[in-house]
């Protein structure tokens, strides 16, 4: 019992934060059944687990369609990582650098092999598209990938680079390419590449050891970032970068 | 075996849910030791647990203290609750009843005994104050109360009214008095209950069955919100609860 009781439960709570990882792809609102297929789970053993999950908050039903989404307690430590993580004092930072700009501006860091957005963003009402992109096929993922710290700057240890329009790098070794341009310009562009009618331009934040911790980027269409002002765009931002370092890195 | 496997599981979710639950109470960064202490649990089987929650992004370690604190994917998931909830909507709406008013304006539900901030919330460094706070001790806590839905309206259910400041009601006589007056009003006042030298009021956000589903709240100092101006407070965010119900309960 002993030493049966430990595998099992690390699976128990392996399966638990896929349950609660299901929302981010599958949708807003989920059924029992749709997270056991999705987990290839006994629908008997999801439902254990949203209860598990409902009972400490996480998840909430709906009342109305029996359904399941994100509950209080997602809410409230996803504010306490905001909060503690400082990103509230860049809200100012980032609102006077989209007022100068006209753009969207976002901060990034780099999640498994996606940019996370943790602040700036938005989202779709049904998939986390606009949260979490992939490194290849933005300008902040490739600030990411360019300023990588050792270990996370291996361009063969990412997925296969899909092509999102027709203008995404699909090529690992045109990535290499581009990211090598990208050292040396000091910054990144995404000009339609993740989708059609958007540029951004993105620069890094780095730490203390001149590695990329986040991406600092503008977002709007190529009416707005015209070619001839993607310098203007980069000059904005680099502006602010340092304000940005440290805010998000006081220790730096 | 199966049999076994089952409550094994069960507990190991409920003890790792229970690790992320830690950072809400003693602080943004834990060590192993810390948590243990705290489940009341081997220190090995805390950190089987805390690894399990890095490989899933929940928790992250800080390579100089070699402490944890919340991951990127608690944040992920909190902006998606955010987002999917509608709460991005409900920020122009408090930026202006706060400009309107010079007040702190926000907007909380009820998560167990406590009034939980979903928006407009400020948090210290060091504990989850301002976003979690006790019922009875809070104008947005005593809207909760006083439109509660069937089933969460037992006062003898909540634990002790711990008594914050001198003002505070720590007696169940005397907080449902007080609720019947809010009920009248309809509206809460927390006049230094929760800290001294704070004033706020309350309104609530009632669902299609016309409970409180939520609590509209202004805060700010007595010098603000001075006695003979609390209905003036009060009628500017009663000017604006149908929007934010609107907002908040799309299906309303």
């Amino acid at each position: 019992m002993a030493t049966s009781a430990a595998p099992a439960g690390a699976q128990a709570v392996q399966r638990a934060l896929g349950v609660l990882q299901c929302f981010r792809y599958l949708g807003p609102e989920l059924g029992v059944s749709d997270i056991a297929r999705a987990l290839e789970l006994p629908v008997s053993t999801a439902h254990r687990l949203v209860l598990t999950l409902v009972a400490a908050g996480f998840l909430e039903r709906d009342a109305a369609t029996a359904r399941y989404r994100l509950g209080t307690t997602v809410a409230e430590l996803g504010q306490l990582h905001y909060f503690r993580h400082g990103l509230h004092r860049l809200d100012p930072v980032l609102a006077a650098l989209g007022r100068a700009t006209r753009a969207s501006a976002s901060i990034a860091v780099r999640s498994g092999h996606d940019a996370l957005v943790l602040i700036g963003g938005t989202v779709g009402a049904e998939s986390s598209d606009g949260i979490r992109t992939p490194l290849h096929s933005t300008a902040m993922g490739k600030v990411l990938l360019a300023w990588a710290p050792p270990g996370e700057d291996d361009l063969d240890a990412l997925p296969e680079l899909v092509r999102l329009t027709d203008r995404t790098i699909g090529d690992r070794a045109e990535l290499r390419a581009e990211l090598a341009r990208v050292r040396v310009a000091g910054y990144a562009v995404n000009d339609g590449e993740s989708e059609v009618g958007i540029r951004s331009v993105s620069v890094p934040v780095l730490d203390a050891d001149g590695f990329g911790y986040a991406a600092l980027t503008l977002r709007a269409t190529p009416e707005l970032i015209t070619d001839d002002r993607v310098r203007w765009f980069v000059d904005q931002a680099l502006a602010r970068v340092d304000r940005v370092a440290a805010l998000l890195l006081p220790g730096k």
